[in-house]
């Protein structure tokens, strides 16, 4: 069974007929992954570096083809070696291989209601750069915004050192992205509809040659999360925003439908009565728990920061402590139907409900156990994201290092430079 | 990426190490698959019945080879050839083949609120025999009901031609079952709870020595409906009886979930404070739209068949009129839950919801146009389950027989005699 997840290099190519050379290619991306994955930097992982010898044996690659393909990693930047351990077995001292660091990049940009960015991300996983600007993109001119975001992604190639080479961008977005790189159809808080982002973003001068990707927000923040790998291989991931995306993982990969578009959380019904949504329906999940639906039920202006309300329900204000409780009941019906509907074992709260979680999760829990059917012989469990915020731009970087991973061929003898 | 689905003799071989002759006993299974895909008989296909020359081509493997390997199939009758076809190509006449009729069968069996019954499939699809019976089993005695159904099996068997041989038993149940043969956790409408229905089962001589398997009668009826191949190959299922389950079908394989309790639309909320539903939460779908609810709002008695609605619509009853569009549009709220967080193309209407279908379409189309996000770009197709009344029972066959097709080698020699 093959199963529509947010595109890579990898499923891009396995449309292309094989070539002369793609064995080597092949196993140098099995290498390449190895190092990678023992890295936790593109999955869940974190071991001991690997040597030589233990690439060999965990590929079936003899240890001279390793030795080899290992060459070429490293003479193109994508691995580093430690220095060498002595280890207890007989022999030569084993030198840990590593993915290199502040070499190759990949670029995780968001433009979501409130805010927008760009973070930069090595082989290692480390942030070489980050730049955000806070705003409000309510009904925003999409030409201006992306405008806005290329000189965001100007400064932060400015700050990368001069060893990084930019292998290309991810553009994470609040709203139904098709899965490729086609338009994007529809961001209902932005007032986006039909836009072609790619080619709005490639006219400036910033982003003209990089490859530009697009994803919804919600998947990527998801594929970060399961790279942090707290939550396990299989997760409804809950984005909180102004609107409010969802993700299905399902063993570490993102099912993203047969479009793109699963995990509209925010536009299921909580009250078919309810108030009118951005969407044009009634009653959506976002007009009682969202961020805006949330700071007016607590008596705050729209345009606050969450921390304000978090500040508030600490000094003891009721009326937030009232509405963070009443919008985790509304959070935890639309989620006890997601649980009876494709019965996962963990549902985890992003975005502005991590740092929230405290003040939602009685309340979310209690749905769940009234209203899952399952829930007298598995409960799902309630968890906080561990990717930090704005997990969307780290996620969307990720996809760019993915692409790396799968075709480290294509940087064989690649010229330095940002 | 794997996917839990209905565990078949396949999955639970690959646990289980390789031994000799395991080459001959695959080669014998990709065969014997071919020939039933081209019959359509387990998976939608239907093409002209392929000769050994065909089946060479198709598999790879060299036509001697296959020879032998068919010439097994037949003498385990697992395969039949009809008269042979003179083709324009040069050379002998070709011999098609096709799956036996008459001789191994698949039982399928059900338990539902208000019918149990039994239907015997070949591997050719033809039901063989088939028994039900009307009943009431709300808040039944769970040996007294399968005492019920164990004559059933009895009757189906003698029915049975003496040419038939009975591989095995597979019973649809409307609630919570485990992927592999564990107890039944919850079934709210019958009022079973943590049930070992297998033990209790098996203790009656009709099926004793049988392997019984136990799945949710949803995801079975799914299975036929992907088997009849008119949906497509991802779709969400849904099964009106007096619940109200569903499936979710992507590439042909049903999505059981984590545990497989996947599916569970009847216990998604319509209206959180609506009334009391069997499972204690409030406001639950099978309470706006459970064949029960459906007929009480018509003002009919809850044991007639939905026949009796149906005549009192086509008859001008305006209540019953009325009753079929509220249901409509609570089903519609749902199934658009479902798609929005979901993303499939087709949504099928399967159990009672198949006749009632013409009266049910318009207001479940409705609510999927104003309240699925993306529906302006890819509005989900509504269409009716082609599986028949009580396709359960055919899933249900259908899945013993795809374990016999993926273990053939467990029949050659076997003796004849249901």
């Amino acid at each position: 069974m093959t199963h529509p997840a947010v595109p890579t290099a990898a499923t891009a190519r396995r449309r292309v007929p094989a070539r002369q050379g793609s064995l080597r290619e092949h196993n140098l991306a099995l290498v390449l992954r190895h190092v990678l994955d023992a890295a936790g930097a593109t999955a869940p992982g974190a071991e001991t570096p690997p040597s030589r010898a233990d690439v060999a044996t965990a590929t079936g690659l003899t240890r001279g083809a390793v030795s080899a393909l290992v060459d070429l990693l490293i003479g193109a930047r994508l691995v580093d070696e430690l220095p060498p351990v002595v280890t207890a077995r007989a022999g030569r001292p084993a030198v840990p291989l590593v993915p290199a660091r502040g070499t190759v990049v990949g670029l995780g940009a968001e433009v979501n209601v409130d805010y927008i960015g760009v973070r930069a991300l090595d082989l290692a996983g480390q942030v070489l750069a980050h730049r955000e600007t806070a705003g409000d993109y309510r009904h925003s001119d999409p030409a201006a915004v992306l405008a806005l975001l290329a000189g965001l992604v100007g400064q932060v190639r400015a700050d990368l050192p001069a060893s990084a080479r930019v292998a290309g961008m991810c553009l994470a977005l609040p709203g139904l992205v098709d899965r490729v790189t086609g338009p994007l159809r529809l961001a209902p808080n932005l007032g986006w509809r039909d836009v072609d982002v790619v080619a709005l973003l490639t006219a400036h001068p910033e982003v003209d040659g990089l490859p530009v990707r697009l994803a919804n927000e919600a998947n990527l923040a998801a594929r970060a999360e399961a790279r942090a790998g707290a939550a396990g291989q299989s997760f409804l991931y809950v984005s909180g925003e102004v609107g409010i995306g969802a993700a299905v993982v399902l063993d570490g990969e993102v099912f993203a439908g047969r479009h793109g578009w699963s995990g509209e959380l925010g536009h299921t019904v909580v009250d078919q009565q309810g108030p009118r949504c951005t969407c044009g329906a009634r009653g959506c999940l976002e007009q009682y728990a969202g961020k805006d639906a949330l700071l007016r039920a607590a008596g705050r202006d729209v345009e606050e920061p969450v921390e304000a309300l978090l500040a508030a329900v600490a000094a003891g204000d009721e009326r937030a402590a009232r509405a963070l409780r009443s919008a985790g009941e509304a959070l935890g019906v639309a989620l006890a139907n997601f649980v009876n509907l494709v019965d996962v074992e963990t549902v985890v709260l992003g975005g502005i409900y991590a740092p929230l979680a405290p003040w939602l999760t009685d309340a979310v829990t209690a749905q769940l156990r009234s209203r899952v059917l399952a829930s007298a012989w598995a409960q799902a469990r309630v968890g906080v994201a561990a990717g930090g915020p704005h997990a969307a731009m780290t996620g969307a970087a990720v996809v760019v290092l993915r692409a790396v991973a799968d075709d480290p061929a294509a940087w064989l003898g690649a010229p330095a430079g940002a």
